[in-house]
């Protein structure tokens, strides 16, 4: 069975996320890197294509450029990767999608609402596969925290608290990474809450299967001279009545990447960290504490067919992005990939963003949201 | 230097509270209980005075009683502990100080803020010491946080966040812990929020040195038929505009008495936690951790002088408490101790449960917090 | 039931673990302290007792004075705690004995092994309860894992790891803790094997129930100009052919207390850390991982019994030193305590140390440990 | 610049380190895996070839027959990697020497210590590159260790605890991956000391820069009918007299795959553990405890250079893996990569090996470590 060809768009020089979406979709050998837009400045794509090791001939000065070319192969791209920031999200993934490319996008899913709605719509109108990567969904630990709730273990789910704090941007922004993640025009309406808020509300619906209702929303811009939110509270409402908190920080100094979850039943408890991902905390009504290890017996079908190294052997980060990765290429080859997001859950993402920044600028208590 | 004599207002048969007050009074051998009034029935009253191995004549019927024989005699007691539920609170400690006695309270101080407010002008016309045990601030490790902000080690507080999530009342609230915190006539106006949020509370302004001047409330009552809340959500604005998240709850399902705090400056954080109450760890902005241990040579004197056991050697919740005796033993004895929460700690602990009732109930929005 | 008497040998200025046993004794409020002889000297015996707030006229010169005083009185002391340095053992118990008062001794039992068969002799002719602080079989986890593989939770023990790592010896030894543990004279003829080596030895065969039949012992003196050892490696075999380390060291730097256990049966295995006692670890061959909490429901009653707080609210090195006193008063009301440490565990601890030191003296390799 | 291409000997159906092999190789797209004889059935080869979605027609029978095809091609294979059980690695490193092949080959480097000598020959002889993967040495906070070890953070080191504990084959050893590791004709001389044993060796030399100049074994046999150890107890002496030792063991029920070192010197120390790998931390002897974090700001070049994400996103097993095969790639570009463990490293593990099992077997004491 022959691997899958993958073009990106963005991942350029000092962009972070374009290697880690190259490993993540090579990991598994499924999926080959063979071309990409990988920036706007054709000599600037030409080295990075040069630094990926990929055909220089496929290194392309332009989307247009890369469609025209790759649907003319006979070997062309199967999809493209769009890890560009945010307001490129939907020009990308429209130009791919006319071309009839299948789409895997980072996430938020768009810089605005709009956007999200209108891509939602060409994505039911193309008919082509289409992924969203929440990174933190790949991670074994988390899909067998989704099964255990699914299955029961914690009875009725009450309370939901979500936290993803970091330090990173508690000081002045600066560095590539940094500054477009504050500037409004790349980011979007939102900067903290669409960075990594995002990540937080989609893991709480996620591992629940519940949907957020309502919303109260506190967005702070702590940092002086920062135009977008860089601190954010939010409580949550589910539809079964469960209560939710999600606190999403990049000024708390110290805080690395400390995205993690607490899910509390009428029966049970479950905890689960990013930075130590490979156990996972169950407790019992009755007083019992159960620790779950990444690769150990315990685990069922989604978690152990994610993983790849005995229990013991930690996986981390990237082995979680390729499970996305590998659940596309399922996609990609006709086979159901359940636990993908996909354009709902981006859209979804865009209008707890939207709300959540339109309710704290307003200061208008709760409100609800919709999708 | 004789021993401080303590009489003790409740903590009779089945109270947890009672025997951790006599054991953090004594532990220091500043005090010893003599007297008490350990239930408002006579034979129980004797029976728990029998278990506490004092005097059989000084197990009295009635709190009167106790004052009435122990002012009379040339050994009477020092002050009173009065370890009774909420609505005890004031009647008991107004007896006391009518009576020239000092008072040592659990808190929260009373069942009502209008109560506080009647206590603190007892107090006031008093003159004589008055502590309340706001446990936790007893810690070393939190004395030794609130000194190094004091001292500047995080800059400028921004942000912080303080939980206190346990999951023992999740199900039906049975035994005599439960039974009178869930009821409204024994426990007064808050639930989760009297009983432990208060408790946050005070830690974070404890170890900030800030004050809370505006908050939103969303307190619920998840288990069902439950009158008083038990699952509190607190967003918190500190004087100096600091951003702050206060959660407590009883109905997460595995979480034992998981008080922790963060707190985060321009200049660093600092991560404390109840239950390995140990060590601190201290981020600064350069990306540097230390942590911090119990009993070692990094402590200032606050924090070293309230340890007394080489570093390694555990201390936890009996000894903290038993610093809050300490400093109430140097106020007994006249000397200064500026780190015991007091009449106006407790009184402005009042205020918040009482504003986050309200508020919450009201559903009013962002409300002020005065005292 | 009255409070028992109890006259301390040893504790006076700078020392650390006379408070502590004072704390401990009395904990409970089973006993009280009422005299000492805290030092050899006079007047810094009475500025002791004053610091105890002990009668000054029971601070004795002397233990002759206090025997002759003590039993002559009618309130006399019922105990003495031996807690001056090692060479003090024997003369204070033979003394005691002597004078029909009950002894509790610090380890190790003695100096030398040949003292420790004397007192031995002379506990069995006296008849007197008689008890050793091996502190840490007082932590209700350590007896919770004693019950647990005496139920065969682990099956048949195959293995057990114990580690004793501090660093306070790392540089020179300053300071009356150290200096009195460096010098043969006062310390006998061990150093880490006498002052933590037999800790870590006597919690093995506490917790597995099994006893050491040969090791293999590998001393060193790391800091130089040292004469006692520092640093210590025993390998083990147990009576049923189980295999054991023994690491103990005092040359670690940055470990505090770092006493820690782990057991391994065919069935399944255990670990337990005394820096954070309130949890118990245990494996099954299955590949669950359980965690047990002090306090909470699943213990059984030797823990459950020497608890005093809730679950979540730690407890630590001085509760479980007073569970040793608490297993102690029992004895001396006539009670069974079948879990206080004893004359024999004391002579066999001293048989253990005496044993290393000669196996590695002599590079003996493997020796028998007989007693 | 193109991508090395790699031929795999070994890593058929039901291995689990040939897809690490894999991953690891290809991680950073300097490496592409383009042939192999993955088992020495030609249809379970071929079959694997398609497994790892190679051109079929590379999937090869037999060793000769890849080299002979091949070395006939183009664009054949730089190198091969040799993941087979442990007799067969002399075997096919001296064939693909032969083919003038660079050769990458999984540890122990050979069955018997006379093998690793012949190789060595071999290797020296060619003049081709040669690497071994000890994996753990290729963590990059284990890097970090060395370095700062290098540096003198820890000043003069004295003492080295290693511990390398698993449970895996408490039981029947049932298996692929069990069975030879348990059948001394495919595995070698040694069981656990050769399969993790040989880990905690190289780990401890290469952190300390030291080496292990003598050493005293106990090795046991402990699941009964295992020929092979299971259980290993080695005491170390390092060149500068520093004291060790190193545990591993197979049987320990619980434990998943728990490397973890500690080194000591006279002025610090520092632990690491390789189930947790992201956090280094580091103490001084004046009380001082720093955690370094993975992807910071405090990392030198040895370890910042093998990161790929930032820090708090996990990077485990594979990527440790993959910083050897990239160091490997440095190699076959003419590039020094000096931490890359070599045949010197093969040899001296299997001198260890060899050494402790018959300093074990013949009970004789402390014995020499040469090579």
């Amino acid at each position: 069975m022959r691997r899958l060809r993958m073009g990106m768009i963005g991942g350029g020089p000092g962009a972070f996320i374009g290697p880690v979406h190259r490993i993540a979709a090579e990991l598994d050998r499924e999926i080959e890197l063979v071309a990409g837009v990988f920036s706007s400045d054709a000599g600037r794509s030409r080295a990075a294509g040069e630094a990926y090791r990929i055909d220089p001939d496929r290194a392309y000065p332009s989307l247009d450029a890369m469609l025209a070319a790759e649907t003319a192969r006979g070997d062309g791209i199967d999809f493209v990767s769009v890890v560009s920031p945010n307001h490129n999200h939907l020009p990308s993934a429209r130009a791919a999608l006319a071309a009839g490319i299948a789409v895997m996008t980072d996430k938020p899913l768009t810089a605005t609402l709009a956007e999200a709605h209108e891509l939602s719509g060409l994505v039911a109108a193309a008919g082509l596969p289409f992924g969203v990567t929440y990174t933190y969904s790949g991670y074994p630990l988390v899909r067998e925290a989704r099964a255990r709730v699914a299955a029961g273990a914690l009875g009725s789910v009450r309370k939901v608290v979500v936290e993803y704090p970091q330090g990173w941007l508690a000081g002045a922004a600066e560095g590539k990474q940094a500054e477009w993640r504050v500037d409004p025009a790349r980011a979007g309406l939102g900067g903290c809450i669409g960075d990594i808020g995002v990540h937080a509300f989609q893991l709480a619906e996620f591992i629940t299967g519940l949907r957020v209702e309502r919303l109260f929303a506190d967005l702070g811009a702590v940092v002086p001279g920062r135009l977008l939110d860089d601190d954010c509270t939010v409580l949550l409402r589910f539809d079964n009545g469960a209560r939710g908190v999600l606190l999403a920080s990049q000024i708390e100094v110290g805080e690395l990447n400390g995205l993690r979850i607490r899910v509390y039943g009428d029966q049970g408890g479950l905890v689960w960290k990013q930075e130590v991902p490979n156990s996972l905390t169950l407790h019992t009504l009755d007083g019992r504490t159960e620790v779950v290890h990444a690769g150990g017996p315990q685990l069922g079908f989604d978690a152990a067919s994610r993983t790849r190294t005995p229990t013991g052997h930690p996986e981390g980060y990237l082995e979680a992005f390729a499970n996305l990765y590998r659940d596309f290429a399922a996609l990609l080859r006709g086979e159901a990939a359940p636990l993908l997001p996909g354009i709902a859950d981006g859209l979804r993402g865009m209008a707890f963003i939207a709300t959540a920044v339109e309710a704290s600028r307003a200061e208008a208590g709760w409100v609800s949201l919709s999708v």
